[in-house]
């Protein structure tokens, strides 16, 4: 038992890796797991490979993230991207970068929350790299997913519907109350509402979760690849308006949604209501809600309707896709205005005030 | 056009991923490139997944290391996995984590070096992500191979021939010369021996590209996993006294070698007559040679020697596996004497000397 104050620099990398190895499950498919060169995993003909990363000061702040908490997170959000393709999530690898001086029980409740999410949906953790830096630690996870029929981000033709699965704003809701003092348990309960009242519980709850542990509509993704029933697909990490942007982008199609249509998640306009925070913004640019905007045949949206209503997402129809420039357009009444994206975007030294860097 | 000087904070994370995305070519065996929530790549019955990172201030400086080098390098850790578990390198996903005042002509020309070392090996770069972070730069890369016939670390036997493949120190040495003043351009070429004199190019220039531009021999590792020539293998990255523990340990076999059998480079023994570095000790304990570590059965060695003459790859007997505890002896005449591994570890505070973090 290593004592999970020590700090890494005294357990050393070939201890802690010794440590971590050993709680790694076995898991199917996995020819060779942890511990060698690479590890060697079973495959389909198509294999989706994608890379999400968190990094401290940029996507998380060990005061507000709790490490289990990032740890799942860091799954999810390539579970999203997978998931976004149509793919079964079937094994990842973790590279982190930590500070010597890092606590040993900081890693262990990371991996506290790795292995538990990877344990949700049978995804296995064949391996990884941990390595030492001076600065921000960093979480960048590779996941492997099974992909036979596949959803891509072009492919909406005019007339598609736009189609959001889930809803918007809790994520970017849940930052601006984590950076008010509101803090979650690592097991997910509240500890604190912060500067909000008590009265405010469960909507700071549900904000707080949709910041801190995404759960994105994976399964039900699933479903809408095999049916094939969207022309398009991605997920929404960035914003609405920045990944509808790129969707039309890819699709080389313009697209015209109403505001008034916008799925603003229920305790975002709650919290609204006590609070005055504007939740169409937070709708239209705040990131990391991880629900998927679809482009929807018209003739495929009761299809659409019945799948979301028996895996119990929510599906909503805000625009269509238009001819025209790939841009996006408001449309109010018989009128369309365009909108400028806002969503987050890496490296620009601009404080929103949508905040979340989407992952 | 953007200046090579402009500042990430204004090129913004989309224009330099729509940059690097129209830079990055086609690939065999690539459904769906960069540009999707995921890459799409063939696969067959099995797949090998690898992840290595190089973190600035840990494994390198800008001061010394050009960015067309260092992104040759990011690939070459990765190919060294792959090729050690002999498979063939295909697809790559490349994960940075990049400041926002770094200078746009620095990631293109880190691209030019991923790009340029990707088309010698025939490797598709399917993907990545970018993140800003206020820290070190991070170059995190994922790498698929194809594994059919595996060479796996766990195998040797009592009375098997440990060979090493390719020379020992020299990347260790070249890291040393690095800190003395020595430097490469980004082509490679020599651009100042430091404090050694001149007459010392030949081997100053060939200790600096062990280090910034290491060649893992992959083809020859193809050969060998062909063959099933060792019962086991491993890349040499952390340093000979490490890896070769690792191996034991992974074997359940103690190991015996001779410290007068060790490949030593022949220029690091030209630059130890000039300047009185310890030769034997950057050989057993310097890392990043990026060879390999075999266990040879006796009746396989001259087909492995034969394979090796084929490939121009140097293949040296240093010792043997024996039964007894996973650890490493020197023989010298009748006796063993334990040999202490001294191989880089992450984490740890301590400036051995040996320098290089085994990537």
């Amino acid at each position: 038992m290593i004592d999970p104050e020590t700090p890494l620099s005294e357990v050393g990398e070939r201890a802690l890796l010794r440590h971590l190895k050993a709680r790694i499950p076995a898991a199917q498919g996995v020819v060779i797991g942890v511990g060698d060169d690479a590890a060697a995993i079973e495959t389909g003909a198509v294999t989706l490979l994608t890379t999400d990363v968190l990094v401290e000061g940029t996507h998380f702040s060990r005061d507000w993230c709790p490490a289990r908490l990032l740890g799942r997170k860091a799954l999810s959000i390539n579970i999203s991207d997978v998931a976004a393709m149509g793919g079964l999530p079937r094994q990842a690898v973790v590279s982190l970068c930590l500070r010597p001086e890092l606590p040993f029980g900081w890693v262990d409740d990371l991996y506290d929350g790795l292995l538990e999410r990877s344990a949700e949906l049978g995804i296995g953790i064949v391996g990884g790299n941990l390595a030492s830096t001076s600065g921000p630690i960093v979480v960048d996870v590779t996941m492997v997913g099974l992909g036979d029929r596949l959803l891509r981000r072009q492919g909406a033709l005019s007339g598609d519907r736009v189609v959001v699965i889930g809803t918007l704003g809790a994520a970017a809701t849940g930052l601006r109350l984590l950076r008010h003092g509101a803090r979650l348990a690592p097991d997910g309960a509240l500890l604190t509402t912060g500067v909000w009242t008590e009265s405010s519980a469960g909507p700071v709850t549900r904000c707080l979760r949709a910041q801190l542990d995404p759960d994105p509509p994976w399964a039900f993704a699933r479903s809408l690849a095999e049916q094939q029933l969207p022309h398009a697909a991605m997920d929404l990490s960035d914003g609405l308006s920045g990944d509808l942007a790129a969707m039309c982008e890819e699709s080389q199609m313009g697209a015209a949604i109403k505001v008034e249509s916008l799925p603003i998640d229920s305790s975002v306009l709650q919290l609204e209501r006590a609070r005055g925070t504007n939740a169409v913004t937070l709708a239209l640019h705040g990131g990391e809600d991880y629900g998927l905007l679809l482009a929807v045949p018209a003739d495929a949206l009761q299809g659409l309707r019945d799948l979301a209503l028996m895996w119990g997402v929510p599906a909503t129809e805000i625009g269509e896709f238009i001819d025209g420039p790939p841009t996006v357009s408001i449309r109010s009444g018989v009128t369309l205005r365009p909108l400028e994206a806002a969503a987050y975007e890496h490296f620009r030294r601009v404080d929103d005030g949508f905040g979340p860097p989407g992952a």
